[in-house]
């Protein structure tokens, strides 16, 4: 049913598949009344290009229309052809305590008038609901998700997670849901949390849900219709909204931005050009709430398209980090992102195509630099350890280094050198590495980001014992070392620099599995950086050039297969399908059996069958959860594939 | 010719009269070729709205169309009938070297064919020139323009200030050029800052340049054409903008938006609902870079807007701190303005509309807080000095201090209580004093705003000499306090509230004047808030619920005016225009003789005449600099005249 396309963050890029026509996500599906539309769904096709819309079944069940829509269908009462979901009356619930029809009702009633997903009448878990009631909710909302899957025939449905704020409740309850037929997740409950701009509860709502949550399913986040969260719930992993916001807030003259709210009445000018502000005066809009529906809806597909870029140019996070100046207490919900890097680095791409731009603090901090700073203790070895030069200052990774070298090397010290960059610290031969030299950090951190280097250089040096270490202070730092007999040798930079890649990249050991024998470098003729490895004659591995790190070569995975064991970078596939991927084709996830748990997509990795004989080199896609869980898809991309054994 | 509407930061929102229509400021003159246009004048307002375009008088002067230019003039030349401005040559001058005609030439020619606005051939002042350098292409433009004053007819012209990146050579040139007869001040020699993103010099540039300029003529930042400067530019004091760059950056297939700059190739969706990007494709866009250039034209003016609103808003600085995050350079011109704030302050309203919303580290280093702060040191005297009990973690100073208080005062201690607020520290009688219960922060304010607040309440803390401080932690910290015999009786609130308000408003000892004799509060009967002060029966000041700060009345005036000798919050305007005043009408700044320096805008002040006779209480639209400047304009809001003596 869904597809993945392209990610970043947890944001994904998917198609999911619906009767009536294929929805692209991240998406928004704007709700309107199921008799009475002000803006009808052919009008939200046509002018904002909504590609699915949602209606309430409950409110059509209580109109005098109740049998007319089982009589001509949903799609014959709203006049339109295209997917539309159904709520079911859970969000009434919320509102106004018990609704007059059960579960049961609810979900034949919305199988009978066609709709194309139908949502369970899930029980609303209030955030004030304690512990005891949280869970009375999610035992009911799941029983009668059980209920609806038996009743719902070919109507695909919606199956939402509750458990109030308790994350553990929240992960609970979607780990059981992930076990019913239901073809699209949602995430309920939230409206009150986003209504009182509780955005740090809103995201460990979000991240406890899918942390138990399958992935091969879409999310769904029930209400949520501002612009201004679509951003940071997309980051999150959720690929649709729904809401009637644009409806109610145009009514009480309120215009949605993607940067916050603004009362008609507070504005003289429009800063904005939709089609609706682009043709209308203040005036216009002041006298007219359907002119500022139109508005709000205009500016919350725009905001769709925006974050679809960004996760298209790897630039999700930088997205966020600016969004969530538009209010204080969004960017309590980016701190609180933190504390969840080990989960949403798992989703992390290992490179992206773009420049890692520095917003704020918490850029630091995002899951991938957290991933390359534990990679820097867990994985890289220093080439020396009797001493260490950390050059501080060092906010610019990517600038002068050579020119340091050489002063530090000048007949007198052979130090190991780091940069204590505002990224964290930075080994000198790894200057290249994704993503130091590709970030973009202002001259001035900011004592926060000034302080979180310090700390991750201290821990840097700590975790690899260095018997003894100086600041780089001007070229008379290095006065007080003895001098040497002789200068000592230079050290070879591009040896150092790609062992200490191989490592980071791959683990470990790598360096040593791949880099025995005669070594031969084929450098760029432009920029005498280095692009090919040959190992006794055969080319092992090829350095990128947009983010310092490899691909590999088959011959290069044959090294890495042979040195180390299973799960080593392994993706195990049914030994059947092998086959195709000897012959260079991709990777299915359906075919994929386990995988490194330690690839992230984006990652390298070696392709095995059954008997872990290896079947081909490729670059992952989808992460290990992932593939084991879609059905549908590319796992890895396959770039060379092995011949089968003799 | 320019007349000031509305205020923020240095922004400002005028009115600069033309000889063919108003130019509404902040605006953005598009540059079009005076031959060859693929976006005509004409479409330049119909389409954009654009109320003034500018054109290169060099160009046409090179051109076979020369003597065309002379006979039609260049109004005749472009088919427009509304504002044009002419460029000269001098980033001609900049690109290609010495250009073959002479100032003399130029500005006759632009007179010749009509210019609206003309401008002189100053010497582009290139970022690498060193200082002596740098006083030539100052002096040189300096003799230029006045020479080009001399020649100039009824051309109203535009000189631009040099001085490359010396501040000092900046102020210097800039305050030389308000003595001669120009209409619009440009900023020149900025280009190159622009293009390689240099954008604290450019904020360097401009602040050093607004401090010589006289406040009362407009300021153009001659080729600031990216919309992502305009915010920061504006809050800086800069009215227009003019560029060619929506076509280079369109015919170079790059689209430009308020958060930086896209290529076309990347896109795969329209992250934007321009009325171009409405009604095409992404495809549609790259075949067509006049689609790009329309696009980027929508864009740059919807910028405009959006700056205009939030000038309008009170939100200039919270627009600047995020926009400032598309770019790291952004960030560190951001940065730089801390150590302009000596400046700033003397812009900055006393009081806005809207909340203070906090949007990163820099927020607490507003020039409207660093004033706060100081005050709080200069003019408030704390009730009681022998026990001080600082509360920590007070990021949110509006709520809770009832709570504390009354724990506090049980039976117990009579401590004067201060909270250490992400804004710094407010005593608790400020609690309701702008931006203190105004502002809007998130509960993790991030290492470097703690360490702010910590470093601005000791600052607080020492200056008033407290004997004994007490950190709150519970109600047990005040255990080993000696319990007193007796309960000490509670404070009156609203009398040390109103008294400190008084003082930090309108100076220290203006609670003493005040609030001698008998003193009645008139309070909220919804909630419980002083509204009225009355003392011996005579209304003297009213506050103001929404920040918490008083309005003057004329009685209050009068013991402010009877107490306190001159210059003291006074506004000196000529003898025989007090009389209007008198009956209640504005002062308008041609009338003002002196003005007290420490009187911002927005600040309330004492209209007197020239023998410090009170004529009326009002409140500052302009600062002291504006109002000795500015021909034209109200400079005080005029409350309540003072009939004459006898």
């Amino acid at each position: 049913m869904f597809e993945l396309k392209d990610r970043d963050g947890l944001a994904r890029i998917g198609v999911l598949d619906a009767r009536r026509g294929g929805i692209a996500t991240p998406n928004l599906a704007p709700v309107i009344h199921p008799l009475r539309q002000d803006i009808t769904a052919t009008q939200m096709k046509a002018e904002f290009g909504a590609e699915v819309v949602m209606t309430n079944s409950y409110t059509l069940w209580r109109s005098e229309s109740r049998l007319l829509g089982a009589e001509r269908g949903i799609h014959g009462v709203l006049g339109f052809e295209g997917p539309i979901m159904t709520d079911s009356g859970a969000f009434q619930s919320h509102v106004y305590g018990d609704i007059d029809l059960t579960n049961t009702d609810i979900i034949g009633y919305q199988r009978d008038i066609g709709s194309d997903f139908g949502t369970v009448l899930d029980v609303f878990s209030e955030p004030e609901h304690n512990r005891t009631r949280a869970q009375q909710d999610l035992a009911e909302t799941l029983k009668r998700t059980r209920e609806a899957a038996a009743l719902r025939g070919d109507m695909p449905l919606i199956g939402a997670v509750q458990g109030s704020l308790f994350p553990d409740l929240r992960a609970q309850c979607a780990h059981d849901l992930s076990d019913i037929d239901v073809a699209v997740h949602a995430i309920g409950g939230v409206v009150p949390l986003m209504e009182s701009y509780r955005f740090q509860d809103l995201a460990q709502v979000i991240i406890g849900s899918k942390r138990g949550l399958r992935p091969d399913r879409p999310v769904h986040l029930f209400g949520a219709g501002h612009p201004m969260v679509f951003a940071l719930a997309a980051l999150l992993g959720c690929d649709l909204f729904d809401s009637s916001s644009y409806d109610k807030y145009a009514r009480a003259g309120r215009m949605m931005f993607a940067d916050g709210t603004r009362h008609i009445e507070e504005l003289d000018v429009l800063p904005c050009d939709c089609p609706v502000c682009a043709a209308h005066s203040v005036d216009d809009l002041r006298k007219d709430s359907l002119l500022l529906a139109r508005h709000n809806l205009h500016e919350s597909f725009r905001e769709i398209r925006t974050v679809r870029q960004a996760i298209k140019a790897g630039e999700i996070w930088e997205l966020v980090e600016r969004r969530c100046r538009s209010h204080p207490a969004l960017l309590d919900a980016l701190r609180e992102l933190r504390l969840h890097s080990d989960y949403l680095e798992m989703f992390e791409p290992a490179s992206r195509p773009g420049a890692f731009f520095f917003v704020g603090p918490e850029s630091v901090l995002r899951p991938s630099l957290q991933r390359t700073r534990r990679r820097l203790t867990e994985r890289y070895s220093p080439p020396r350890r009797d001493l260490l030069v950390v050059f501080p200052e060092g906010k610019k990774p990517y600038s002068r280094h050579r020119e340091w070298e050489i002063k530090a090397i000048e007949g007198r010290c052979n130090a190991h050198m780091v940069v204590k960059s505002a990224l964290g610290p930075v080994p000198i031969e790894l200057d290249e590495f994704y993503p130091f030299s590709q970030s973009l950090v202002p001259e001035h951190l900011g004592a926060e980001t000034v302080e979180a280097a310090e700390v991750f250089t201290q821990q840097f040096v700590r975790a690899h014992g260095y018997e003894r270490g100086l600041t780089w202070a001007g070229p008379d730092s290095f006065n007080d070392l003895p001098k040497a007999d002789a200068p000592p040798e230079p050290p070879d930079m591009d040896m150092l620099r790609i062992r200490a890649v191989a490592d980071m990249q791959f683990g470990r050991g790598a360096a040593k599995a791949l880099l025995g024998g005669k070594i031969e470098l084929i450098k760029s003729p432009n920029t005498g950086r280095v692009r090919n490895v040959i190992r006794d004659g055969t080319h092992i591995l090829s350095m990128r050039a947009h983010d310092g790190m490899f691909t590999l070569r088959l011959d290069g995975g044959r090294l890495l297969h042979a040195a180390f064991p299973p799960p080593f970078m392994r993706v195990t596939v049914e030994t059947d399908t092998a086959e195709f991927n000897r012959q260079g084709k991709n990777v299915f996830a359906k075919f994929v059996l386990e995988c490194d748990l330690e690839l992230s997509p984006g990652d390298e990795c070696l392709v095995v069958d059954e008997k872990d004989q290896l079947a081909a080199v490729g670059r992952l896609f989808m992460n290990r959860d992932e593939m084991l869980a879609f059905e549908r898809g590319v796992a890895v991309h396959v770039r060379e594939g092995a011949p089968p054994p003799p």
